[in-house]
């Protein structure tokens, strides 16, 4: 059964996401915070510690939200390439449908929080990881199927898909532009395709 | 003639532009500014109408150093795969050698302001324009010498290479490991070879 005091919380971080992750960390004031959560600043603090603290479960939330969607996309998928293609697909939706407003919250919190926020670097390090990892093992299983080929090397397969797909998605922002993700995805297609086995 | 008054403008950029690249234009603070400066903030003001100036210039400052590699580079290259590898190599150069401190100020700067800052979105966008258009005009170039396939496509080539190589810097950093901007120009130069003619 969930309190009331959870209901509150969960709405809470549904409502902050997209202020830290539209004006990064730094750029959030408290005052955004309380506007953005409906409740004042003794409020929030009953239920957070922290603005960090608000920061890394907002972070956590929208994180979640992706993980959400790569297990839904996989779950309908059979075969490596089909499934390699589901999670360039969940990747290149971020364009027209971040899971909270703002773009990626893990691009986003990487870029600010290199140099300045170790608690959210090591937040934003986690979930990259974990997305690493998928493609990772995708491509591992491809290459035991023997459905790609035992050339394909999943470490840097997994680098090329995120970094093409995250870079896209800074360019698409940048220029008000959908195309530079469109042709990401069709190149990394095109990439994926070359690794199956025989081509 | 440099006057006194341009020789302290130009120091106050060059130990500016740092704090801004690192921290975010957000998460500079003014004493943050003043401390790198070696001036009071009165000092500053002197030289610079607004925080937003003084980070707007810092940009210009860091885009500089970027155009000026670019230029060097492509300077002593003949051909146009040897000037798109060039062009691949300055930016994988960003991950081991940022032009300063903190990573690639257009990056930075895009990532940080897509939302919340329009002078600065429009400073990164209009750098990031240039390098687009470099790219592009190579492999223009390439298909009319006959170097490049007809099939090679110009604004696609372009957003690829920098989606790539952008992407692959946010990952080493968040990482702290070059590997995957290595793994990312390797891939890159493996495409780029595939636009050649007769490949």
């Amino acid at each position: 059964m969930i309190t009331k005091g959870e209901r509150t919380r969960r709405r809470v971080l549904e409502r902050c996401a997209p202020v830290f992750n539209t004006k990064g960390y730094s750029g959030a004031s408290m005052s955004d915070l309380v506007q953005a959560s409906g409740l004042e600043k003794g409020g929030i603090y009953n239920h957070f510690v922290s603005k960090e603290q608000l920061a890394l479960e907002s972070f956590d939330y929208a994180a979640g939200i992706m993980r959400g969607r790569f297990d839904a996309a996989l779950a309908e998928k059979d075969g490596a390439l089909e499934r390699l293609f589901a999670v360039v697909d969940v990747l290149g939706a971020l364009v027209e449908d971040p899971p909270v407003a703002g773009g990626c919250p893990v691009l986003n919190t990487a870029v600010e929080s290199d140099d300045a926020h170790p608690a959210l670097k090591e937040r934003a390090r986690e979930a990259m990881s974990g997305w690493l990892r998928l493609i990772g093992r995708l491509v591992k299983d491809g290459k035991e199927s023997g459905e790609l080929s035992p050339d394909a090397d999943p470490r840097s397969t997994s680098s090329v898909v995120v970094a093409t797909l995250e870079g896209a998605l800074m360019l698409s922002r940048l220029h008000d532009d959908p195309a530079h993700m469109y042709r990401a995805v069709e190149h990394l297609k095109r990439y994926l395709e070359s690794l199956e086995e025989g081509e």
